[in-house]
């Protein structure tokens, strides 16, 4: 291990799932530590999964500059990170799982400014999509030129989804899960680059529980017909029990595939796959954010300020074993 | 695009499956030129994919230093690289697929003092393994510390390994098949972290054609026996014609599995999988070759000098998009 004697000093801003998924997954990183949870609660009613780990007021982190090498901020792409990752990013290297596709630019120009002014490195957008996932598609596409990128979802629970659900009048609860159509996904990996409509790429199944009197036909009616959620899929609507829906519908699985088909030569045709199977989305988008911290403290020591995305990170950067370490075992 | 409108000039070391490939693969990189293919051959030998790109002798490198800006070199990891490499990488930039892993970092050592006193940059080990699959088996690692990595490889044709059977007395021809056990895969993915020994993971398949008088017998008992090469192994043998081996097994496919399972806490199990499937392995190779001596280029430029390996190359520097389009359109 190239963990030196003196670990990494993360601060985790924000204790929701994604903040509890980083202090999780420092029990796998010896070579990182926690330095303290931030939040904009009361520290006392935060309680940190490692007894002895300091609770302190987002203010607090005005003080702290100089214990803290970078900072993982597990907020939401909606409000907080739009205003946390600049303000944060002119004083101490961030890494950020900002995932707002079409604001990315503008996201990236606010933190690019605020940290070559501060001198701190600043990695936004982690996470498995975007992040890993993006990964893919750049490998892919760069080593195919000529071909076709297919991303698939799931399956798994679309919080945006199951949000929706729960406005609809008349729903007292419900999980969206978004499922790949298996039979577009084998398509696709038989090198036949279709085109496929999004109706043909991903079904929407949704578990919801009544209010007491509500009508079930409005209901499903109303799921099935929204707008920009669920009109333009098949959408199955499950009603069942607020007990059946905690009992088996209470985890957080996601993950899905990105396969690229193309061509070197026209008799030659090659398939690139990723795939992810996630048994729980905050977690494994913190074991993401977490492997980046590391990297993000190496590119600051080299003194390379600014933003950063995924796509500007060496794999090596993410490993704690060295660059020699690396050659020699995992070439 | 950020293609300039100057061309990475590229010399491609070697005329065989990779040199060609390569050639094949400027069509879908419009950034990149061959300025000359150079080969031990007699030049007039040589017939390139493309009418005019010229053909030298490799004696005449020496006086094309001033354009080139990276040469790939196609030739062989056990003979021709361990000498080509570190000689040609002292005056110019160069990306190699140099795969012997046990003698990787004594090859990436000589090639560093080349190309630290030559201020070249110098990437070694490209491909798919080693390549792409040692980038994912490292990010997975990163991601995922709690975990285990499994490679499967096939189904494909291994050149070793039908080079074996063709030194088996009674063998006039033969092809021989690495094909990974699926239900080994089945329990990979599963999350359940098996033990499996190298009969479990993969089996053997030969076709292989008898010389006349040859015992068919003597010849299977001499295959499946063979120390290092088939003992371990479930091994197939199916005797058939010439004609029929010509006709059937004539291409080189290959391709493969890294799968990697691990936990972020124990009630949480998360699955990471790579796969290629190809119809031409040197094509591939080669597509990749070409796709890093992009990477190559930019990191000497940036005065990046010395060898690296994939583990040192961010994703985004093998696109011919710039960091920008990247974010826009890939994130």
């Amino acid at each position: 291990m190239a963990a030196a004697s003196k670990p990494i000093r993360i601060g985790i801003v924000g204790h929701g799932n994604l903040g509890r998924g980083v202090e999780a997954a420092m029990a796998h990183n010896p070579d990182l530590r926690v330095s303290g949870i931030y939040t904009r609660r009361d520290p006392a009613q935060v309680t940190p999964l490692a007894a002895g780990t300091p609770v302190h007021r987002m203010a607090d982190l005005a003080g702290h500059a100089g214990q803290l090498d970078v900072l993982i901020l597990c907020g939401g792409s909606k409000d907080d990170l739009p205003l946390q990752s600049p303000e944060l990013a002119a004083r101490f290297c961030i890494v950020d799982s900002f995932d707002t596709h079409a604001r990315i630019p503008e996201h990236f120009a606010a933190v690019d400014a605020a940290a070559r002014a501060g001198r701190t490195t600043a990695l936004i957008s982690a996470g498995w999509d975007p992040g890993l996932f993006s990964i893919n598609r750049v490998y892919a596409e760069a080593l195919l030129p000529d071909g076709e990128t297919y991303t698939f979802w799931g399956k798994g629970v679309s919080q945006g989804h199951s949000d929706a659900l729960r406005r609809v009048p008349g729903v007292a609860g419900a999980v969206q899960y978004t499922v790949p159509v298996e039979a577009a996904m084998q398509q696709v990996r038989s090198g036949t680059r279709p085109s496929l409509s999004t109706r043909q790429k991903h079904t929407r199944e949704c578990y919801v529980v009544l209010k007491d009197g509500a009508d079930p036909d409005a209901v499903r009616q109303a799921i099935v017909s929204m707008p920009h959620y669920f009109d333009e899929y098949d959408t199955t609507v499950h009603f069942v029990s607020a007990e059946l829906l905690a009992r088996e519908h209470g985890r957080i699985p996601h993950g899905g595939f990105v396969i690229r088909s193309g061509n070197t030569t026209p008799a030659h045709k090659h398939v690139i796959e990723y795939r992810l199977q996630l048994d729980s989305n905050p977690e494994f988008t913190s074991s993401v954010l977490v492997a980046y911290a590391r990297a993000v403290h190496r590119l600051h020591q080299q003194g390379r300020f600014g933003a950063l995305t995924v796509f500007d990170v060496a794999p090596g950067l993410l490993s704690p074993k060295s660059a020699e370490e690396l050659r020699r075992g995992d070439l």
